[in-house]
């Protein structure tokens, strides 16, 4: 293990293979665990030499978040991946996995590093790992740490890719930290978002280092679309909610420590907040991926630090970062998704945290994930993890989807990702449902006045009519209550 | 604040007044917070004086967890109650929530004092708490912790019911710890189950102190039901499968925590690990409340300790503890609720969490709570809490109710409490499902196949086939979803 800077991308004595070469040590049937999450950081030579190798693969492909095509759809439309987890966001993955031809299960990232390393899944037979730096018995990771620590500790076997696209200087960004294992597991001494409390390098047993692979292609950029009308409006309302809460609560008096889910809504809300007066208070981010929009928080002086495992840029935003790593370094820490998304520091930092969903149901219960009940979009990432442990838990999404055809507040959602229990406030274009303290019947009251679209409101009052004539604490008319998704 | 064992009920300059005179202090649409949790340590004369009052009541009640019949039936049949929250087990309050008449939201434990503190329920007026004894600026709780010291730090006001029939050495089992708050809220230094790290007193501010009450009730007995049958063959299942589990992986090589929810088939499972063997292992016990059947576990030398916010016991159970109290002190430590059941403790621990359910549908989502969809019959409790973040979660419960006549492994579940993201193991009379790793396609397999009584096999696959028509990766057919619940 080194201890200083990192200067050399390959020590000396580490001989680089091909990705063919490394490929072919990998067996038929393993099962790989990879580096790469918020699609930054992942490997892309050898799971594409995997992809063109013709060879009858059936993989199992363990990621620590979403990652690029090179693996969700070259390696799935080579018809290699037999089985998936826990997330993804390429039509080829999502085709596969809907259509029964690969299977795959969304998990809490919080709780994914724990579920490799007890063996959910097996024992790993390869980590494959995209790193800036290698050396005997250590490495740098790139773009994202995600859960690449445990990945390397639990895999018999490990595969480095050194990516020269990726600066050397990254390494100025991570904070990989050692958690430890139940029953002895330790308190994380985390006392603020900015601070840093392990090494930038992950370190491994050299017996386990199969190959070095050397590459230089890029992470392929996330695309955010630009913000639409509808996005400006949840901005607003959000923003508004916020600040009366800020004025309201004690809990907020000194820090706000903000999260955002991944996507072009949540970059959308990060880049209106950098409009956003907060007042004297210190403004950090506590969340899973650092976006563009955090960048221009970053940029705009209205954030003191930003912590996530992953870097989650468009090109442009690359090029930003890139410009100015260690100027960056000084308030951006990279980590294991294990601590960026731990419910004990979301707990602790007292988080706003603040998802999308696909559409929320007159008590706040929360689909985010399987569109009509049972087709997976993404999968559950961490929004669960915020949203089950914030202090304040904010979904965010448009009333209604595809040009007002599609309504998103429902009688009943046939999905359920974040339960009633969880969830405190809701914002639409149209308002802010705030359902602390409420009963379900209040609830429902409140998110359809405050964030169903008018077009729905009498339908949904109907819906909460036909209902009451049943009773219950929370009334349901279970022969009408999926009428909008049966269509 | 004292430092030393308390010898006085009731410290010299306080005098009690009749708990008439203490309920006439109360207002009409007072906000209540009160101590008590697993039906223990609940105030008593107050809540009866209000009930005959004769007033026009109009109550927000915030208990800790489930309190007796002086609250629960005797508020609730006069017609008091407008509000209530978290939790409540009786048939009168039951039937005031389901009929609308009494407005109910059931909540996470580990997040309650948090929302009490944080003011989701507006500032409380009145906390009022039973105690073995009181000073000028402190208490000491009886039979349960629960909520009470963030109760008393959020009241305007402060009632205290000194109840002479539960005994002054309930003080040893205490450990009230402040967990401070965000952004700042330190880590919770517990190292093990058995620890204190804490004090037997709850500070308070000697200004919000209204009233010291006297009464000698004691708290209403937990009623037990003989384990029947098919508890003894859920017991035995979980038994074996945990023998294997133990046998397979190292988490568990040292110590085993385990928890078990509230109730008859919990405490009957606690009964039947009194006999199991775990070998040379640490086994002790960190959960929500102390039940029988971990006086058993404990007698028979089965476990090193137990960690809990409450003493839940049959009236043979209080005379077994209160026979030899500060024996059982050595082992037994009672906490507050945000203790007991966090989830960063739940974590480091490794905890092994056993809860029931109402039913469970094809791809583990759980209904834990609300019959029919619509219907409370206690709460959510402490069941999220460790069904989510236990390192292995299992839900146990009879594969149907009512003499066979009702199914409770279903197609879908018309109420989510935990979702397919938290369940781990399923384990009912007719085997155990271990989920983990599994898609959802083959979570229904192992569902059906293992779990789902004989007679209801044929009905589910002809589900699962129907649903398989439409594709997706959690295949459902929405039309035919609900045709259990809408009979």
């Amino acid at each position: 293990m080194v201890d200083h800077t990192v200067t050399t991308r390959v020590a000396d004595g580490l001989e680089p293979v091909s990705p063919e070469r490394a490929a072919a040590e990998i067996p038929d049937d393993a099962t790989l665990v990879l580096s790469g999450f918020g699609r930054a950081g992942y490997p892309k030579a050898v799971p594409l030499a995997l992809a063109e190798s013709g060879r009858d693969l059936s993989l199992t492909v363990i990621s620590g978040g979403s990652v690029g095509d090179e693996v969700d759809t070259a390696l799935v439309e080579a018809d290699a991946v037999a089985r998936r987890f826990p997330f993804q966001a390429t039509a080829a993955a999502r085709s596969a996995i809907n259509e029964g031809r690969v299977a795959f299960h969304d998990r809490h990232i919080s709780r994914l590093g724990d579920e490799v390393a007890f063996g959910h899944y097996g024992t790993p037979d390869v980590a494959l790992v995209e790193a800036v730096a290698v050396g005997d018995d250590w490495l740098v990771p790139t773009t994202s740490i995600g859960h690449t620590p445990t990945y390397v500790a639990s895999a018999e076997r490990l595969v480095v890719e050194v990516n020269h696209a990726q600066p050397l200087s990254l390494q100025h960004l991570h904070d990989v930290y050692d958690r430890g294992m139940p029953p002895t597991r330790p308190p994380i001494p985390l006392s603020n978002p900015g601070e840093r409390i392990g090494s930038p390098h992950i370190a491994f047993d050299p017996d386990k280092l199969l190959a070095v692979v050397e590459t230089d292609r890029p992470d392929a950029p996330y695309s955010f679309r630009e913000p639409t009308a509808v996005d400006r409006r949840i901005a607003d309302n959000l923003v508004s909610f916020l600040a009366r809460e800020l004025e309201e609560s004690p809990t907020f008096e000194e820090a706000l420590n903000l999260q955002f889910g991944v996507g072009s809504l949540g970059n959308a809300l990060m880049g209106a907040f950098a409009d956003a007066d907060f007042g004297d208070r210190v403004v950090s981010y506590y969340g899973e991926v650092i976006q563009d929009g955090l960048l221009d928080m970053l940029d705009a002086g209205r954030l003191e630090n930003a912590s996530a495992a992953s870097l989650a840029l468009s090109a442009e935003g690359q090029r930003r970062l890139f410009a100015d790593l260690e100027g960056y370094a000084e308030r951006v820490v990279v980590r294991n998704a294990d601590v960026s998304n731990n419910p004990t520091l979301i707990d602790r930092f007292g988080v706003v945290g603040v998802n999308s969903a696909l559409e929320v149901d007159l008590y706040g219960h929360v689909n985010s994930t399987h569109l009509g009940g049972t087709h997976v979009v993404n999968g559950i990432g961490g929004s669960g993890d915020f949203t089950r442990t914030s202090t304040l838990s904010v979904i965010a999404l448009g009333s209604t989807a595809k040009n007002g055809t599609i309504p998103r507040i429902v009688p009943m959602v046939p999905h359920v990702d974040h339960t009633e229990h969880d969830v405190n406030v809701v914002v639409t274009e149209q308002g802010v449902a705030d359902l602390r303290g409420c009963s379900p019947r209040e609830r429902a009251a409140r998110l359809v006045d405050h964030c169903a679209h008018p077009d729905y409101r009498a339908d949904l009052n109907a819906y909460l009519d036909r209902a009451a004539e049943g009773s219950g604490n929370v009334p349901h008319d279970l022969d009408t209550a999926f009428d909008w998704q049966r269509g």
